[in-house]
């Protein structure tokens, strides 16, 4: 993309309202403007920077057996009327009426409309295991919506959920969200640690909620520090295979890590070391569920089992903040002149930065650049305006982009192009060439994961 | 996919209240299931088939040279009160409430949001063309919503804008749009023909809606047969060449082309000779439009222009009908049996059929065939499930894919596998490698479009 004929609005000032640093900086850095109280609208920068978040996690869901669908915003408030929570849900439910006078609501989430998919069309055993999910927009009417996305009240969330014959099967599904959870995360270059949870309006016992560690963390957390050296990696994970799966989950939750909500210090202290007690904030990114016929019993979702006999489904479901993520990345991700951006959720892998725009020559090197590194399929923003450098290099710094191509006329009078790592700072000069064959072999057309080619 | 662990909830009868093809075939192939009135869920083999259409209309205008990003769903009612539109709207506006008493709207389009966004951020002539679009879930609360998708209430729509300096910049924009637009259609399989066209609440003067011929249309249309032998087909476009575009569009928009309420028949008599005469019915499919300073009057949004003078912003709309297109591309291509898929936009490209499922020797060749073509990068749905060969054709024709390749033991005892295209019917006997090379030379991995890569 050429800046020239791009739309990133950055901004010079902070604004004053804004009181994190995710918040500063995706208004900085032209990612987001507020349309109105909590709701955003999200800049092409921005838009980048979501649809990538939105992969990884549809990938990882689909890697994990789970079915993407899509559900509307828009809900009959009848069918909540059946679960019984359309009077529990109290003001963040926004409710609307239609010109018939029909109420309706906003949906915040939906188990209510799977259920009523599922009991539909889901009659036997030989149906199960189903987990279903989809990722839209839903809102809450937060009271004092503040933090940016962090705390929005329209966010855009996958939420998916687990129609299984037993308990035992459904705890299977709870973990194989858990270990497909932390492999989503991981692949934004965070860590999310599984904590014990409350379980809130949705119901049940077994809930973890997912938190970044991070100052600006809503949660006050608890944790034994020898949770933070755990790494799923690329270890082959079977989520078919009840063992391994179970296995994983028991690795990331036994350490002692709850919030304030589960912390018990006795516990805590009984369990965990003097020395690697921690104490931090964290942001919830993620958080699962099993709450067994919470919702299958009043709503009469049944399928018929190998004795014939008709039993409710057992069910879960199973959360990632995506919207949220975006910010969440920039609290754990960024220093005093802007973002870090982990690479596979950088808006560009790459800035190209023309020192000298108007030289022939530069010109004429920076498009070179440009189109080898386009072809190649690495993502690049190409400043090619006329500010100086110095504003420039600020504007890539804010943006955060992991690397930065720089090309001067005094460079290439020595044959050399500057490679600059945003996150360390360390900077190479090499052959033009080189730096070409360098970001292609990091960044070069990746091939779509195999069942996800489609999205 | 396997078909025994997806969730494809066909139904044998025809639903009573569908009374058209594509909200008869959405329903009966598991595409869509009604959620309330004129709301739908689209269910995992729907879902598909939207992204398809998404992507495919990503790609073109990103080729264009427009930008994406995303607005949310609820605006704020002030900004419909500067343009004027909050009360001329009418009762198909959702209005809604929040929790303070706010007057907000579920947004039916977006001229207001994006002119505020960039009345906020673009000062000078240097800053355009700007052409910014999003795609994303609109609402209209139609009196008597019917047709399924084709006239729901919650619809998936593209909306793009343009701001430009010059009434004639912006006639270029205009241009540049309807030809991205046919070239969408067509890759969807689709002849959509731009026709003059009335401006509604959008308005200006210039205005064409695409038209898909079909009996169920809810347009009436008059037109010169000619145009339907036009195809952009791929011819190199352009889009900078205001030249070349202009040309491309007075080739589609020459021979008579009219929606009833556009249509003129003096003109149409004496322009179109008596054989060429068309008279039929079409389904819409976008609109375009350029209706000059209408919205950036009201709104303030100026540029300072190369003299330093402030002047009103030249800006257009242009909307595709995602979720409708679904709809549309059904009523374009079905049959007796159900529907038939153009490649582009088949939710799956290949459906393999299991004759014996439980016989070795067919599963095992099933087995192979359906790895092969999925490490091919080729969309396989693979029926594994116990029911008889009857059954498994028709569900395949129902859905519609474009591809079956049937595997039974009396073929294998031959060394063949049969491929059939759903299209023709036409079968043909090979042996099964062959059936793998055929299929991966039409439908292997292909390379995402370069600059749409991270969508």
């Amino acid at each position: 993309m050429r800046l020239s004929r791009y739309f990133l609005p950055v901004l010079k000032e902070t604004p004053a309202d804004a009181q994190i640093a995710s918040h500063r900086l995706m208004l900085r850095a032209g990612m987001i403007r507020q349309a109105s109280a909590g709701i955003y609208s999200w800049l092409p920068l921005g838009f980048r920077v979501l649809k990538k978040i939105e992969r990884i996690v549809h990938e990882e869901q689909i890697r994990a057996g789970h079915i993407p669908m899509l559900m509307p915003t828009l809900q009959s408030a009848d069918l909540w009327r059946e679960s019984g929570r359309y009077d529990d849900y109290g003001e963040e439910m926004l409710r609307i009426k239609d010109r018939h006078g029909r109420e309706m609501l906003y949906g915040p989430t939906n188990e209510e409309l799977i259920t009523d998919i599922v009991r539909a069309h889901v009659t036997s055993y030989r149906d199960l295991p189903l987990t279903l999910y989809h990722i839209q927009w839903k809102f809450r009417d937060e009271i004092r919506p503040r933090f940016g996305v962090m705390r929005g009240r329209e966010f855009y969330m996958k939420d998916g959920y687990n129609f299984d014959l037993t308990r035992e099967d459904a705890l299977h599904a709870y973990n194989r969200h858990m270990v497909s959870y932390i492999r989503t995360y991981e692949r934004m270059g965070l860590q999310a640690i599984p904590m014990r949870a409350a379980s809130g309006p949705i119901g049940g016992d077994n809930t973890h909620e997912f938190l970044v560690l991070a100052d600006t963390g809503e949660s006050e957390v608890f944790y034994d520090a020898a949770i933070t050296d755990l790494r799923l990696g690329n270890r082959e994970v079977d989520y078919n295979d009840r063992e391994q799966v179970a296995a994983i989950c028991a690795e990331f939750t036994t350490p002692y890590a709850r919030t304030d909500e589960t912390h018990d210090p006795a516990v805590f202290e009984a369990e965990v070391p003097p020395e690697r007690r921690r104490q931090s904030r964290g942001i919830e990114v993620g958080q699962i569920f099993y709450f067994g016929t919470k919702y299958s019993e009043p709503m009469g979702a049944t399928v018929v089992n190998e004795k014939g006999e008709r039993v409710h489904l057992h069910m879960g479901s199973h959360g990632i903040g995506v919207s949220r993520l975006a910010g969440a990345i920039i609290e754990a991700f960024h220093d005093e002149r802007g973002i870090l951006w982990p690479e596979e959720v950088a808006p560009f892998q790459v800035g190209l930065v023309n020192l000298r725009q108007g030289d022939a020559g530069t010109d004429a090197a920076c498009e070179q650049l440009y189109a080898q590194l386009q072809a190649a399929g690495v993502e690049v923003l190409y400043d090619d305006t006329d500010e100086r450098a110095g504003a420039k290099f600020a504007t890539m710094d804010l943006i955060g982009l992991p690397w930065r191509l720089t090309v001067g006329p005094r460079g290439l009078k020595a044959g050399v192009v500057e490679l600059t790592e945003r996150r360390t700072g360390a900077s190479e000069e090499l052959k033009p060439q080189e730096a070409v064959a360098r970001l292609t072999a990091r960044f070069g057309p990746r091939r779509a994961e195999p069942d996800a080619a489609w999205l």
